[in-house]
């Protein structure tokens, strides 16, 4: 796994051609259980990795498309995002709903108008922002909305969602994206000009 | 490919597990011929990729360390650092010394203190700086040098290059790097803050 911009958080990928972008998974290691983010399945080399810092105990999905590989974690328990609880397509121990604290540091959000109701982004000690697949960035330094072809359900919806979680976490710094381009030290900036170019 | 922060720049990464870290191969589009840096091997998809965008016309090399999957590439021209013409293990048809104007736009400098002599990098259109070995990234947000154990032979000559090319582009915000993360708007304080802790 690659080292993010703290010493707690990692991610792994898979290159998805018909975008031309990387797919990412997300680890964050803490005391009290490792918790992986939408995991993609993990290479040999990854998953000794993920041994080595202490296994998965908890599983955040972020929405029932972002299901991948969170099977391979048997032992981990699942979480998923409490608006889609009657159709979930695998059975989670905890549903989570907006401004709630998963664990301490970290905070589920609902993001409205996205390809299914209630998908989760997560705000990890008020500093970096962990999305699904809403917010994405298909090219370097640069964020976007998931587009109408891809089954964007409300724009004007979702941009309001996005503004609400910036207003509650004015110290957002970095995204950690599900799809695309992570982005560091320049969070402001960049969802600023989504907000503005949608 | 992936999509970099400008509309003609491309890379394509291969994890490299020993390390933890992408390596990185640039693509540069230009109505002059295509230009290829460090190339990795290419994937079937990414292969029709870069032929759809026109192929590659030339293929620059960093470093003899950096070859790579230079070979796939035998229609274009190879171009080698100069500090290394003696001893190069592919034929290059030009050598590029310190402060040369490749293309248009596009300028070498030879970094001293690697693990090869005059090792290069290349600033284009004095924004964005694309590095071989010397300047890595082992951690998302952070820049590195190459470690002694790696083959570092001079750790203040390589600082004092990395300072040369700082002050003739004083407006250098962007770094592709050949291993590990590369940086978008950040590099002057990354850069500074590799200058000051090494």
């Amino acid at each position: 796994m690659k080292r993010l911009h703290r010493t707690d958080l990692f991610t792994w990928s898979q290159f998805r051609e018909p975008l031309n972008i990387d797919f990412n998974a997300t680890l964050w290691t803490r005391p009290g259980g490792n918790v992986l983010i939408d995991p993609l399945a993990l290479s040999a080399h990854d998953q000794k990795h993920l041994e080595e810092l202490g296994g998965a105990a908890f599983v955040i999905i972020t929405n029932s498309m972002h299901v991948r590989a969170a099977s391979e974690h048997p032992k981990a328990q699942l979480f998923g995002p409490r608006a889609e609880k009657d159709n979930f397509p695998v059975k989670c121990s905890r549903w989570l709903g907006d401004g709630e604290e998963v664990f301490p540091g970290l905070i589920a959000y609902e993001l409205d108008g996205s390809k299914t109701p209630g998908e989760l982004a997560l705000v990890l000690d008020g500093t970096t922002l962990i999305t699904g697949d809403l917010i994405r960035a298909h090219r370097a330094d640069t964020l976007g909305l998931l587009k109408p072809e891809q089954n964007l359900k409300d724009k004007q919806a979702a941009l309001a969602s996005i503004q609400r979680v910036m207003k509650l976490h004015p110290g957002i710094e970095h995204i950690v994206v599900g799809d695309g381009w992570h982005c560091f030290c320049r969070a402001k900036v960049l969802l600023e000009r989504l907000l503005t170019e949608g």
